[in-house]
């Protein structure tokens, strides 16, 4: 593990990250290609989510997902995708349970991350509480956890993400624990520009335990959000986003599941992320639209695994008993 | 609470429980009168168990269930039930996992109670596991951690009972622990003579704390089993039992979900108790067949409310902060 004196930290974070090349070309292709990665957020919270998740890996364009280890649901993800051993899945860090009557709670014991424990014995439902009580140790063993709970269920983890930005919008020390995790485990941990302006920048003491020049960042991230659900609706949005897709890699997060009981169950009381938007993005990625505006837009699909070469090449598994 | 010197709970332990009055009678009903509970077992343990079984209540004749607390879907059953206050629930008290993909673990947490979880850092998914791993104090904790659980979301117990019998396969000590614990919150718990020929009257030191003068023995239980499905069908089975039912208090135990998508994956590599078998448990104790039976065999419906009144009177809420 590279460690700077922090004056030279404070003196290379300022042009860190600034690599000669741009990731796409990093990744052998031309400044100008328009990379895109397609990623489903939330396997492993519903039996809803996984069979539709899967399904639009399999029949659709996703090509990538990351995995809520703490839900009841997540050990069916090793089973369902035991077929799929090319499949690029990441650990999708979830610190928090939003759902009002769907519950779940960390994984390491209570009482080593009690931090992470709401008032109801489950996670918080938002991010705020949690940078408000869990100590950037208790973020770090929960997250230790989850990695090595996906190990546990025969999931070859391609990369780390954070369930609704918990970790970027907590303490600046989870972002450290985030990376140097991902590090440890020789993956990539998605990250960007605006994070390390905001984040590291300011706090480079923080990072003495990351190799910042192995750091990954990617161009773009593209969501919808509710704004875009309730004016436009989802086929526009996506097809306005595919049209106007950026040089660069772009990493497209959305979140896949049908309408059904159990799905309109876990979101009761949400007008945005519910059942109906998750059948939304399905009925999206899985239809002939978008594969016509990859193929017009010359939109080339990378995943997660061609940015993990480039950091640690293979996935090392330094815990493993 | 009652203790008394060992030599006296020997003497005492061969005749306890045989009151002078039949349960029945202490319940201001004959001797010869047939008394019934209709109790759905495991609500909370899935979205669809919820909403079938309150189905059941509402509009079948079900009449009493208990709630699986450590499950994602037991902090719904709060809010499902909270237009129902005078609902018999009880606290099924669970300590496995046997869903093969469905995972939950113990409420209280992992490192208090070790021997309840297993490899995969969930419960293990059978009684002869938990009695080979889990101390008689883990059982305790989680015992009360259920309990606690169900009151912080709004549920006042009538009753505990246990999860595939799990408190009377394991340990002695286990059974000593639950009844302590019912008496401690003033509620009954579900007990009969075998129990007690094969637990209490061989182990009488381990039942020091517990008051058996108000323990309280159902006459019959009964439930369905695999071949009872198989060979008969559900409804031949239960019109049976309906129409030879004994005098005295039967608890009949069934577990009702709909055959949907969720019950369907929960139950995967399950022939029985699986997702067709709860909608057939849901069909008849919802159909108009049972309400003839009911009526034709002068069946009397009770609920646990009803036996709590023998031992506790009210619910004492010792534990609550």
């Amino acid at each position: 593990m590279k460690k700077l004196p922090l004056f030279l930290l404070m003196l290379f974070s300022s042009y860190c990250f600034a690599q000669e090349k741009t990731l796409a070309e990093r990744l052998g292709y031309s400044k100008t290609d328009k990379l895109l990665i397609i990623h489903a957020d939330d396997i492993g919270m519903a039996n809803s989510e996984n069979r539709a998740t899967i399904e639009a890996i399999r029949n659709g364009v996703v090509n990538s997902t990351s995995i809520m280890m703490p839900c009841a649901w997540s050990t069916e993800v090793g089973e369902l995708i035991k077929d799929m051993p090319g499949l690029d899945i990441g650990v999708h860090i979830t610190l928090t349970n939003e759902w009002h009557t769907y519950k779940y709670g960390p994984i390491a014991s209570k009482s080593e991350v009690p931090g992470l424990v709401g008032p109801d014995g489950f996670m918080y439902k938002d991010c705020a509480s949690v940078a408000q009580n869990a100590s950037p140790e208790e973020v770090e063993i929960e997250m230790r956890a989850q990695i090595e709970a996906a190990l546990k269920i025969g999931i070859r983890p391609t990369h780390l993400d954070s369930h609704m930005g918990c970790v970027f919008y907590g303490r600046p020390e989870y972002v450290a624990s985030y990376l140097k995790l991902a590090q440890e485990y020789g993956i990539p941990a998605m990250m960007n520009q605006q994070i390390v302006d905001a984040i590291i920048k300011p706090n480079p003491s923080l990072f003495n335990e990351v190799d910042l020049e192995k750091v990954v960042l990617i161009d773009h991230t593209a969501i919808a959000n509710p704004q875009a659900y309730d004016d436009m609706g989802m086929d526009a949005f996506y097809s306005h986003l595919l049209n106007n897709l950026q040089p660069g890699v772009t990493v497209l997060l959305n979140h896949i599941a049908y309408d059904d009981e159990e799905m309109r169950a876990i979101t009761t009381g949400f007008s945005h992320w519910h059942a109906a938007w998750r059948q939304a993005d399905f009925d999206f990625f899985t239809g002939e639209k978008v594969r016509q505006l990859l193929k017009d837009n010359k939109i080339h699909l990378i995943t997660w695994k061609e940015i993990g070469n480039l950091v640690g090449n293979e996935l090392i598994l330094p815990q493993r008993k």
